[in-house]
């Protein structure tokens, strides 16, 4: 018999929307804000209302940002080497941006083109990447989208792209990652890794 | 160098509140949300402050509800065998609840005993226990505390309480669980499944 008080049930069924969390954790999760921290609580709740409804996208490269122009996009000497970064997702983007490698600009897709689930071009802001691109100051569009199927089809698409604009277009290194082990390595990505090797 | 803007880190930090939620899962919580389920965001929002600000305890029992009166405690065939089970959290009275075992009444301590965390018998409600214990209602006290140093003082605490006014107080079985195996059953939970041996 389910004994649990409306408000308290419509808790749990909410926090089951965030990834990760199933019935047990979102009881857990409820039953621990009620008993010990109400006032965190509460501000989680501000948090989320106000990020649902204030956080939008950068005019310019799609991130996730409650101004127009992100802080990226805003500083001038991010522009300086006309490098632009396209990337699948803005947790994509932040992963990036903590190697601390890399100087240039982001374009920001929030997904790839996959036909079958109705995602084109459009819903990745490819024409506004396609505008960007014919304004004459990108030198090198660097491809980072996901090695998978539908990252290669979008990478294919925006290579495309450069190429008709006459843009220098590469995509980033697929080979065995640092501390991995050859043994458990896959085949393809082994194969990745042997034609792309580098003189020693 | 961290871009993130004020609103998201925000609302990762207020995540990370939540039991068992690191920096890497709020920021994929975070993210998640604002790509794919803004709508579901708002409503865990609303539901937070809602169940924050409205839910309290049942004047009775303890347990969280948003009444004066659990609907357990409302029920007057849950009375009717004057039993009174003791339990520490919602969370464990929800668990003996789901086993549709228990047919009596509840008391949620929401805690146990623990002086050196400065917490007393006022803490958790034991003089309103005392009290109901007075009343002259209840024929037997089962005490489903946790079988750890805290929930055993509690236990004796309780069992005090009840020895004074001559109520029948019991104490759920500690042994071996359904489905466990013997080897790997801890000493102490051997033991005491040993003196709780019961005719076969």
């Amino acid at each position: 018999m389910n004994r649990l008080t409306p408000l308290l049930q419509q808790l749990i069924d909410a926090l089951r929307i965030l990834p990760g969390v199933g019935p047990k954790s979102a009881q857990r999760m409820a039953f621990a804000l009620l008993e010990r921290n109400r006032e965190g609580g509460l501000q989680l709740g501000a948090a989320l209302q106000a990020a649902m409804t204030k956080v939008g996208h950068c005019q310019q490269c799609r991130t996730f940002c409650e101004t127009e122009l992100c802080a990226i996009c805003a500083e001038p000497a991010r522009r300086a080497d006309g490098l632009l970064c396209i990337v699948g997702t803005a947790a994509d983007q932040l992963a990036i941006e903590q190697t601390g490698q890399f100087n240039g600009r982001y374009f920001v897709l929030q997904g790839y083109l996959s036909p079958l689930d109705g995602i084109g071009p459009q819903d990745l802001g490819l024409d506004l990447l396609a505008n960007q691109l014919g304004a004459g100051d990108i030198n090198e569009v660097i491809l980072a989208t996901n090695p998978t199927v539908e990252g290669d089809a979008t990478a294919f698409y925006i290579a495309e792209l450069c190429h008709k604009q006459q843009i220098k277009v590469s995509r980033i290194a697929q080979g065995i990652p640092v501390g991995g082990e050859l043994e458990f390595v896959d085949g393809t990505t082994l194969s990745h890794a042997f034609s792309g090797r580098k003189a020693f």
